[in-house]
């Protein structure tokens, strides 16, 4: 069984390693459109276009699943992408909200994106359909640089959760989504501020979705493939960073 | 007498920010490729391509100059650019190393830009050509999202300038080129670090070489137009803060 995962860069590797670490494939192709990254400032029939030419890209490998794991991406080209394709197709955004259907509704969730992720509404429209009534959205841009730079922890990373928390009584957050897949490598800070908030980790919630609603089981070896549109040796140095695999 | 100014995004607005001060034309046309903003990941031939069409827009203007101010379409697309136009055409690049050439060849200069202007050896390769021995080239990526974020001083910034610089003796520096468009924003903590340092800034450097490479005089008046391939209201709303221009 084999799973394409797509993203707009190498953020998405976050999201492949959870699927990697969980084994539920016996491969994982993973796509990052990096010559055309970012998404978030392209129109809306852009990114639908570079999202059904990734799909086609995929089907070269016989692929039985397929995880959108950029949060562009899947706030507007996720039902153009389920129509083309002839197997089940997963964004980060509906795993992200599903991850936290049975959690209280009255939780105090933060929300954290990119600004078009938080102004898509994309998020929020689907957690109050889901009865959640207490989400506070905050775009934190800075992230995306300070994770690709490397710099995950230490004074800067404190510097910026200050600028942008400052206003937010940190302890009774309950929850926090971590609405970008490059959050999850600033884990250590988040919960060195949120000490007792619960991280929502998209890669994981595709796991949990993939388990709970796809019935999927451990395989006994899972291996991962690396394509990049532009500069495939800047994914691939990434990846054995970030995805602590030998066989990238 | 028309000006066309070109850049990949927002941060040629510093440069044409001192073009319009020093009132060198009637007008000045500035477009900026927010559509497909960064350059910096792209490849050559793709540069060069964007910035011919880019050309051919502001062709339209019939305008007398064109100022390329993008250090990236400077280092590969200013050959292409001068063939095609009938009139002069200046990089941020070329101009920035031509002001500095009479200060002492012995000067420590530091050399900061994007990853890509650095990698691009373009500016160390005229500046040894200029005769200049002793360059410190530093990549300081995270300055262009802190300006973009509207963050030019404070702590975080500090910590960000210790980040980059703390391998380097301060006190020593006798030049700094603001080899980035957005670095200039960042004017008073670059002066706060290196106490000692001249900044050379591609927009003053550009005004520099019009009034003395072309004869340009001051004119009574100079307004501005501006243009953007995508999202122009948030082009026109930095322009607003960044030009203190009341005609925007």
């Amino acid at each position: 069984m084999k799973c394409g995962v797509f993203d707009s860069g190498i953020g998405g590797l976050s999201v492949a390693r959870e699927i990697l670490n969980a084994k539920l494939f016996d491969e994982i192709i993973y796509f990052g459109d990096t010559a055309r990254v970012p998404y978030g400032n392209k129109n809306e029939s852009t990114i639908i276009r570079y999202s059904l030419e990734a799909l086609e890209f995929l089907k070269n490998f016989d692929i039985d699943f397929l995880i959108v794991a950029c949060n562009s991406a899947s706030s507007v080209a996720i039902e153009e992408l389920k129509k083309e394709a002839s197997f089940p197709v997963i964004g980060v955004i509906e795993a992200g909200v599903k991850a936290i259907e049975n959690e209280k509704k009255d939780a105090n969730i933060l929300l954290t994106g990119t600004k078009r992720t938080i102004n898509s509404q994309k998020y929020q429209h689907l957690l109050k359909q889901k009865g959640f009534k207490k989400i506070i959205p905050k775009a934190t841009p800075l992230f995306v640089p300070l994770v690709e730079e490397g710099i995950v922890e230490g004074k800067i990373v404190d510097e910026v959760f200050d600028l942008y928390f400052h206003d937010i009584k940190k302890d009774e957050i309950d929850l926090i989504i971590l609405g970008c897949t490059h959050y999850p490598f600033l884990e250590k800070s988040f919960k060195k501020h949120f000490k007792n908030a619960k991280l929502i980790h998209s890669g994981q919630a595709i796991v949990k979705m993939l388990k709970n609603d796809f019935s999927l089981k451990e395989k006994k070896e899972s291996k991962i493939k690396l394509f990049a549109s532009d500069n495939p040796e800047e994914l691939r140095s990434r990846a054995k960073e970030w995805l602590n695999s030998s066989q990238v």
